[in-house]
């Protein structure tokens, strides 16, 4: 099965390359009634897009999307929504010095691995220009979220400018972690065993390029506690029953509790950087590679949208799986 | 789609419920020619089995395999592979007196909030138990990866028998940590965007019951590195290019490296324990309760084997999708 | 994706050799509470039984059918249900002195074709052994329709029984054509462009062994037809608006009408005949062949179960889908 | 599942409605390396466009199709090739007065039982001219076809001019059917059980607007003749094993058998005809109506590039899946 959709219910199936002519999306199974304007979706892209501030990369991209298709008069019909980015930047010379290199921390070796030559499948699809489609995506699954009371929001964890400021000075880059929170969702939404929604939010996350770790609720820390201090008593407030405590992160057995659904994820810092690295070319031969091209040196502010709408995704489709 | 099913080449059913009559599994899409006996499979159960030791539930299982086709004078002939283990000490009545609370920790209160009923669908294939059919497919899925050259083997971090010890005589139970280590498989393997081998492998783990939190190579320590730190350099090595260091825990923008994969993932403390818990009833009145069934103080030995046959899975799949 | 499953939410995978210890099916997604017993289940196994009358095969199997999980008191409980039949009168040697001959209309040579070897992946799965799993899934998913007051009948189209008597006779077969109704449904069932109800249906149906052909109201009939001839006036009667006529079968724009649903199925007679034929060995070299087990000279009477079953499972699985 | 995508490993998502702004299709799956030209779709596109002729409907559509992405250099790179069409002669108003009636032979009444109100849902996505999508996803996987041998090829049956004439100058509309036919492709395409290439092309062409009926080599008439008479032979020639007839069409155990694969498919009369029908609306109300829009009165010449295209791209898939 090819690797460019996902969601069950809720599906969206993505396509463009970095440097081609433009990138976008199909949903399949949104209702039909949903009130979405375009600049529901735009908003969503401003918010992800490259050049805003003088930590992410230079790119110059305006991200304006086109309704193709699914939406009339402001409203979902039900029939595919194909929403339309064209790219205006695109500057494949930029990449031309480092054809026979492997960057460091890049997918250039596995891809060339996968596909006997790195061509712009990788090239394309492995840069995260690809989450434009996400995002623009993501904008429509949070307004049926928001239809049902949820909200989804991101923030970076131990935000130091200072650290950012000096290794952007010595051309290096660093990493960071997003947590994100959706709150105000029902309890019971995931599937058993194999779709439970921790289990999908955890596919949803991952795929999101430098990702590296993902964890819900107190996550790893709960590997040091015992059950008395991780298990979340049961209480009734306010004619509800729920938990006490939440560190269960929203969800028993792979299903939602009510509580607030706490995630975060590990953002590894951006393989480009400018400070020199030693590597090889195809043939083997040691190389020292300084990447100059346009690159954001610390990724997490780009990365909370991003976040935002891989968890809106896969809530819409666990909404509408249940 | 139901959610009992894992995979898509290399693609799994499991059925069965903790307290019904036999747990199975069904493997659609094992290559015909395998090399598989009753022992390959069995050994793998008696892993995992309980009873085995003081720590562990003492709920008596043989977990005999049986299996019902697919495999023909010891070789896999290429249709579906069904094996069929039954149970032998169900033990519903174990469960009568707590049908109306809400045990902390456990997924009782969810599963009804989503079925509108506690009933078989929750308490059958929320167990545990329900692992004793992903670790038989696992084995099979061991055998196919071990004939391409790939070992899995699994460990616990930081195992502390003092802490474990303790928790135990309190009437408390201890969470874990289980690395996996796959090593011997090819650069190349994982498809692009949403079928990353990293999200792939996400998914699995963390659909393991339990499971808290997952993170590859470095996971969350590499959030607080910086580029130069983190990326790995490619040396030319044995005559094979390869990363000198292996931060990315042997996968790269979705797609392994031929370095070993390396994957730790979060145990929460087992929820049963039988010190005296706060919670509510169906009508929310307030309740204490102690557990004491047949359960596990410390979860992280039998998880090892369902670890690793999460990951021979996902593996298998990749390998055929390749 | 292997080719063992059929169907989205209410998704069956069938497994078993016609030669090895059992056949059996895996049903994910009965939604719980539907109420099932053993003897609903063995009632359509025991239609489609070989060894009945004089007309079918002469092997014997009483074909029991034991229930492994998903049904606890006579009620499905949401989770897999596993049925499992043993083979009891499994024969492989009645095939040794035929494994070098192409049987002519019988896949030997596609199988050979596709696998490299002709191996037990087809002698198994390719015979009409197979459908004993189809029937008893599709027993289960007549409950479900029962429930929502749908009948599924199904009859010999121009039966004749003095032709079928003269073709075994002549050591020879005959062929014929089901139709099958299912009568009482709702309007409103299948889903736009691919899986249409109409499109669904055409692929259970000719899954099954042995059919060539499936046509849905008047079918090949109407080509030869004009608009104003095949058109079925819409009409309000009994308080309810609905098709005149039913030229449609009950499916317009792939979605059900609310009238009976009415298709056909063409089965080709079927290929073992006594008769001598022509035919090469693998060598190429000309050889005859006279085919002397245990086989069906007039498919149709068990063919009957076998398409109901077929056409139940496609509206279980719409049912869930809309 | 929504029902918007259509095979597994070639894989279509298609998007657009009648009157909307675009239609358009997204091809994930496609290998790379596989010379494409915009002329080679729109060849394609252009054998079935509207207004060609004086049988087809007056609507003015030129179809010029754009690519978006998965195409570099003419050749294909491996990532999704997504095509998107303009609408041009949209015109809704044309239909506001038939918005409360239910047109025979339409799916008026079926979306609005389905969906609650007959919206554009309906109106947009079954109307015929979603199929511009599959012609042009049809026109990719030709080119894959032929890169590996394998001609697609259909034409119309019985055509018969003084027919067609009589019943345009009638304002009614007439049915045909169409023959397609594969040849050049190799022996071995096609899963076991449920995705046979019977199944998945019978899916694929019953999933055609207007179709009722589909069936392989003699079809409905191999139900009349005797097992004897409908066997092929097998025989050596020019160093080949191959059938010595064709009454299989081509496939045999669901398999293709390297003969020419044949199927035909029966078109009903279009639905839209100027005569006067008898319907009701809404309310039930008997209503007269006349059709009198942009319609065609002879659908099968536009329907020869969509049953090709239909049929190559189940091809396609098989030739990946094997």
């Amino acid at each position: 099965m090819p690797g460019n959709s996902f969601g069950q219910l809720f599906r969206i199936t993505t396509f463009g390359e970095s440097h081609g002519p433009a990138m976008g999306v199909v949903i399949d199974g949104c209702p039909s009634g949903l009130k979405i304007t375009r600049e529901d979706i735009q908003k969503e892209l401003d918010r992800r897009r490259p050049g805003q501030n003088d930590l992410s990369s230079p790119r110059k991209e305006t991200d304006q999307v086109e309704i193709l298709s699914g939406i009339f008069e402001d409203k979902s019909t039900g029939t595919p929504i194909a929403l339309l980015i064209r790219n205006q930047d695109a500057n494949p010379k930029d990449y031309e010095e480092l054809k026979d290199l492997y960057r460091p921390g890049h997918a250039d070796f596995t891809y060339e691995a996968k596909y006997g030559h790195r061509d712009w499948r990788g090239g394309g699809r492995a840069s995260a220009r690809e989450t434009v489609s996400r995002v623009a995506a993501g904008a429509i699954a949070k307004l049926l979220l928001k239809e049902k009371g949820i909200q989804i929001t991101g923030e970076i964890l131990g935000f130091d400018q200072a650290k950012v400021d000096s290794a952007r000075a010595d051309g290096d880059s660093l990493g960071g972690i997003i947590q994100i929170t959706a709150s105000g969702g029902p309890a019971g939404l995931g599937e058993p065993v194999f779709h439970k929604l921790s289990a999908d939010l955890a596919a949803g996350i991952m795929s999101i390029p430098a990702v590296k770790g993902i964890e819900i609720g107190d996550g790893f820390a709960a590997a040091r506690h015992r059950g008395s201090e991780n298990n979340d008593e049961w209480i009734q407030k306010d004619g509800k029953i729920q938990p006490k405590t939440n560190h269960a992160g929203g969800i028993l057995g792979g299903i939602s509790t009510g509580a607030d659904i706490v995630l975060r994820f590990a953002l590894k810092p951006a393989s480009s950087i400018a400070k020199p690295q030693n590597t090889v070319d195809k043939a083997g031969n040691p190389k020292t590679i300084e990447i100059t091209g346009r690159h954001d040196p610390y990724l997490p502010p780009r990365a909370i949208p991003i976040g935002e709408a891989m968890v809106a995704l896969v809530l819409a489709d666990h909404l509408l799986l249940n």
